[in-house]
């Protein structure tokens, strides 16, 4: 029998309905996880087990709040909490509480969820550098990042679900190495207020569950639109696009070897899996993102930049536009964006979904960086929803999780299908299990 | 000679680094005017003076901080300031502190600014419904919203430089209907964070200023860059799109007039004005506009309505979708936006400057709505920069501005050809004042 941290949203929610949980049993259940394994994986920024404790105590004493109720969620340290301090992972706010929730939370909050800790992030979300979280799996790798924390903590079962945010891969890649479901929304379908901004092209919350029906959940909760049509049932005839990207070079064995067995797999279960080439324009695209994110990160950190002498080199860089970007050139990178973007709707219509990875391969060892965003950026660029569909795993015996992307606003329908994908991935990963044993 | 008050803000700098002018000494004679005017304009949702005095006697007492020390500066109320509420003209928010300024004023302060109060928006700087404010000019009429108390504050002498928002119109119109210069500058350009979010796509942080000059300085207080060749310094042969838009129809004689005077006066400056039809697929940039602000106002008010159960019904509607946007209907708006913006950075690329209405006539009397976003919208969707030029007066002596709307990141461009413009249009109202005496 499952402990209550064990069980995903939707059971957590079924049990405290029907009485059979405490959200105080869930609060203690997480506690003794985190008591254990929080000096390993270090994935919390703040916890607090006393407000933790009463916040449990209220929700068992007020009738059911919403969809979420008693469900523990940590929350990225870039994201405002009225009762918790939002610190950035950087010095000048170390203590610092705005003493108002961001919308997101907000919305987590009326719908009864359990705001659980803030969890790590590297500093500001606007880096590679790592921070202090080690990979649940294998404690001498990376989490990836930069929602480090949020995907290690669901993952290993010291929060349900997690928020984090994504400007090139900060939510799809640590999903991808920590084995986990992520969701990156479409851009705009979810509020950002409240968030610490570094992209507004870019920016976009993330989502982390360790179940495909949880990310429907929260669909429902931030009222995604329903499809015209229902989402498949069965992968049965569901036309799936094989995209490699121009960014293949940078696949390892591990997630070669990932992107053949899912074609594998699907194929069997009756999908219909195309090769689709991304036309020429797209080789360029990583560049467009850099530049994008280059000058809007000058607008997003200038105030830091004139408050702050202290402030890490990688941001003063930004703000001095050190990468001599010149007008023509930002205004170049837009125009690309634009075109990009309608190009990629007209082909991604013509698919159910579109295939690619998630990461260049298994988590990399170490904690200094949290890895590449090559096959993550363009995706966030084009501002389409992406699922990471978790279950498969590498050589060295760690996740290599597939991104599912989609047309903007076809939200519910990459979840759909992530479900169906995930399930099979899974069956496949315990079948290898049982003849590796 | 002029007031402290009735100064731009490179004068005030000026006489506050040469000694002339006490912070203390700007503080008086804005107070004595606010006392004078409150009643009657009401630009202030919330104002302390001795806040004011105290902050001015600190800057007083430390050395020149950065380029706008001592310069007074209205804030919309939708901006958070960690000194003041931040109350949103809403009830949920009516004491709200976040503790924490938002990025633009930590880079206002980081320069100097004395940061003078919070001036009034319509309910999240997002519906047409009027605030208290009247336009000091004809306190009959509106200001224009829904950046209303801080074109008035900056017309009426009560600041001198002021914070407000565009999503659709906010800070252009009421430049339009005050008679001063608004500048909404290129999405993106000028972080955001901080400040209400209405629509991402949309929001951008607006300008107010008495002169040309003093957006010029604020241009350099954020970062805006230079462009590769030096801006005009007069209007002998500068290229003017003369652009009406697909709203022309709704022009009343108070522009028609405007747009055909501007036309004769920058063309006997020596200017070169030839006119600009956009083409057939701008016809429909309102409506995409109104979907694309429909829909991310759905993701940006979602909180406010699953915990204010009193919300307006404006916000319950747009939440709701009861305009029954769908799916592909949201698509379509993003990919007409998407493909316009790019249409119109080549058509613009062939001139130096567009020239196009700010308002529909002058400001219309009463204070419940706040006016038609009609001419300004589309430059928002465009995400391009725009200046409001005043100057020119209409039949019922109301200000009529004109807006020069410039490519992406041409800012500097636009504001350096609003100075040589405001300068001609300000020399012909003085000859039509005079000719009327």
């Amino acid at each position: 029998m499952s402990l209550p941290r064990q069980l995903d949203a939707v059971s957590l929610v079924d049990q405290v309905k029907s009485g059979t949980l405490r959200v105080q049993d869930i609060a203690e259940s997480l506690i003794e996880r985190i008591d254990a394994r929080d000096a390993d994986v270090r994935a919390w920024a703040w916890f607090d087990r006393q407000l933790l404790r009463d916040r449990a105590e209220l929700l068992d004493e007020v009738p059911i709040k919403g969809p979420l109720h008693g469900v523990p969620i940590g929350i990225k340290d870039v994201i405002s909490t009225y009762d918790m301090p939002t610190a950035h992972n950087t010095p000048r706010y170390q203590h610092s509480r705005t003493g108002i929730d961001a919308a997101c939370v907000d919305t987590l909050r009326a719908a009864g969820a359990l705001i659980a800790g803030k969890t790590v992030t590297t500093e500001f979300a606007a880096t590679l550098r790592g921070g202090l979280t080690r990979n649940p799996l294998a404690l001498g790798h990376t989490p990836g990042g930069s929602s480090s924390g949020s995907a290690a903590a669901v993952a290993d079962w010291q929060a349900t679900l997690g928020l984090g945010t994504q400007t090139g891969g900060s939510t799809i890649r640590p999903a991808s190495f920590c084995g986990v479901f992520g969701w990156k929304p479409t851009w705009s379908s979810i509020s950002r207020e409240g968030l610490k901004m570094s992209s507004t092209t870019l920016d976009t919350l993330g989502l982390y569950a360790r179940s495909a029906r949880d990310l429907m959940l929260l669909a429902d909760v931030f009222a995604i639109e329903r499809p015209e049509r229902p989402a498949p049932v069965t992968l049965e005839g569901v036309r799936i696009a094989l995209c490699h990207t121009p960014h293949w070079s940078k696949a390892l064995p591990a997630t070669q070897q990932a992107m053949a067995d899912a074609t594998a797999l699907l194929r069997a279960a009756g999908a219909v899996v195309t090769e689709l080439v991304l036309p020429d324009t797209f080789e360029t695209i990583a560049r467009s993102h850099f530049v994008i994110a280059r000058r809007e990160g000058r607008a997003s950190f200038l105030n830091e930049y004139r408050t702050t002498p202290k402030l890490h080199d990688d941001f003063k860089a930004t703000v001095e536009n050190r990468a001599g970007l010149t007008v023509a050139e930002t205004r170049a990178a837009y125009r690309h964006a634009d075109q990009c973007r309608a190009i990629f709707d007209d082909l991604a219509s013509a698919y159910d979904i579109v295939l690619a990875p998630s990461a260049t391969g298994e988590a990399p060892a170490g904690q200094d960086q949290t890895g590449d965003a090559s096959f993550n950026s363009l995706w966030t660029l084009l501002q389409v929803p992406v699922v990471n569909v978790p279950g498969l795993v590498g050589a060295g015996g760690l996740p290599v999780g597939l991104s599912l992307v989609g047309r903007r606003y076809d939200d519910r329908k990459v979840i759909a299908l992530a479900e169906l994908a995930g399930a099979l991935f899974a069956q496949n990963a315990a079948i290898d299990a049982r003849q590796m044993a």
